[in-house]
């Protein structure tokens, strides 16, 4: 079932060792069928090299197991919220790339110090708050979801112009039209993670770019005035 | 004689390398049969390319040697002491990755500043006193040894749940329930002071993961209720 | 047409991520045929595997296409105005690399505190402002390419000497007598900025080498009485 | 002339840029006969991939080519005036790896932070102060290696026990019995740079090993009574 999408998700999984965002099984990627609405993702806890199209696991809205013989990941409830508040994405990625973990671990956003940043995310990547005591104990992948959407809304950052998040004390979501722009995204985010790390580095009061700059950048590759690339 | 488990311990001493964990031969590794008292370990100063399961040195519980013409790393009686202390592990790794040394030579444990840390750390992994004088000057590796486990036992840690720790000035040790695991843990270790370290860069003073997020994290790994992976 | 210069070109940009100085299209090269008045640039967002000296783009100084199917690449009007302004040089690389882009987007001058800086640069590496609304506005590439232009100018820097810029909030322009020699400098910018970085990680007040060992080391490199190399 | 030497140092040349030490042509490798009293060392500017034994230059203690038909490094004074002051050893290299060069630019000395240092280096390992105006002008190559000798000779460091140096504003320099020892101690030095550097960034006010713990480590590894390796 979903053999073009399984295919897809695995393919995205297997970059996220190769782009070096993942240490072992810290990390997984899922895409969804809108129509059918249905999620296929990494199954918990097994390690790259034993990961085959066939072994992906494909769940339900509710998050009920479809098809597959394993335990989905252990962030299953995660993902699905996300499909859940984002309806228009396609792939979602979780990784605990190192640079973006040291953010939120400090629990503070990342701000857009340049181009770079502002060509993929319109503004600073948002750092969740920690959940509650309650919000852990009741059903914490769920909440954890919850959480991010949470943030967008009160913040009033729209999911696709921003296509990640750090969640405080833990790692990177991030998500695109497909699993591949997914991955495309958390690989940005660590290289922007990094690049901002370096600028504070350099000097702790570094100021962010110019609003004008960052909407330049961001809408000379987004939006219906774009010209980089080859328009397709 | 113990051919399975010198299989064992040459395949990790073999990973350290290929982690990037060593330079050199700033690493080694060694596997207890609990039940012959009996340890497998590196020969000392021999690079990884010229080790072989054959040239490993078997030593008993007084670091006399069994099988082996050659010595054994000197760190043995380090090795030993803390097969002798934490009864629950059956594999030891030393090593100088560079960011656990880090944190070794400022002296400080490693915080807990997030999840990645949590699922395998149960708290703080703790960075051991100076030895005195008097203890390098009577015997160094094992009372190398000792003051881990004084380390562990004066702060009420858990051997198990914090497989690890970083000696003050020197580098780290981990353990596991073998060979295999405990270069899985050293692996983590260096990920996670590096995370930390650049946590640090973020922000010096920022705050730990909150306690119920690291009772979670870890407890959906370890222990009766643990659900990630595929429950083997 | 142009053969000789697209395959130059092609191979210089074919560099940048063989060096680890651009991630997926980040980063661009040109080459300049002084003569005719045309540029060879690397298309608009095309990746490096898809990259071949035919899907270069040939303009010319008004950066008209000449030649090619492709948009040329969204910082072809920078590139051109930097042929236009500084008449010396055959060749121009645009990257993201990190460490440059960590001055950049603290907007300071990479000083010049070793004699790795002072072999290929004679003094700071400056870096630009930030352009103003009305230069965004107006023609943010063009503009883009007029302020490192007035840079210069302003300091009254020798652009042969100082084969490089960073541009505030954004990232670095090197170039050379030619296309392989700009990407040389790019790959020295971006260590020379890792170098500082780690000085001012030391010691945030680090002093800059004295003007005449500055002097000596690119002296010795450049000019009539260079002895550094084989003569040629 | 010297063919195995030759083929030493052409060995270890190579091995700079396979250990990540240098980009392009950032250092140099030279091993000495004493008997004879010549010293071979590597052509300047000559890119490793074009290095072979047979284009190593041959010179005397005067400088002077005896063999070879290319320019010997423009450092070969340094390496001939370091063969003159040190008697000891047998072969010197020169890197401009970045975390030496981080603390050569910051003028600091790198502290014994702990035992990875001291397995190699027997205390700080010095930093020179800068040369003068004047020995810059009147033979800088040649003062580089008389800063270096003052810098031991000076504070009574034995240059066998601290095998290499940083120079203010440069780069380092480290020596050994044998060019592919040099080479070792180089990979050590930019090891126990990094650590170093690491350590401050947790905590810049971090103290240095013990001196007991130094000499401890230091005498495992070196002298009549030590007992690290297989005793060969």
């Amino acid at each position: 079932m979903l053999e073009e999408l399984r295919n897809e998700v695995y393919r995205a999984n297997m970059e996220l060792p190769q782009r070096g965002l993942v240490v072992y099984t810290w990390g997984n990627v899922s895409g969804i069928d809108r129509e059918k609405g249905l999620v296929v993702i990494k199954p918990s806890g097994v390690e790259y090299e034993d990961l085959t199209p066939g072994n992906l696991v494909i769940v339900d809205m509710d998050c009920k197991i479809v098809e597959g013989d394993m335990n989905p990941s252990s962030d299953t409830k995660t993902h699905v919220e996300l499909y859940r508040s984002f309806p228009g994405i396609g792939g979602i990625v979780h990784t605990h790339s190192p640079h973006a973990v040291g953010w939120a671990q400090a629990g503070r956003d990342i701000p857009c110090y340049g181009t770079t940043h502002a060509d993929y995310f319109y503004g600073s990547v948002p750092c969740t708050r920690n959940l509650t005591a309650q919000e852990v104990a009741d059903d914490y992948e769920l909440n954890t979801g919850r959480v991010i959407a949470e943030t967008f809304a009160d913040r009033k950052i729209d999911p696709l112009a921003v296509p990640g998040v750090i969640c405080r004390s833990h790692g990177s979501f991030t998500w695109g039209k497909n699993p591949a722009q997914a991955v495309y995204h958390a690989v940005v985010l660590e290289e922007v993670a990094k690049m901002a790390m370096y600028t504070v580095t350099v000097d702790a009061q570094s100021q962010t770019a110019p609003q004008y700059v960052q909407d330049k950048h961001y809408l000379r590759k987004h939006g219906p005035g774009a010209y980089y690339g080859q328009g397709n």
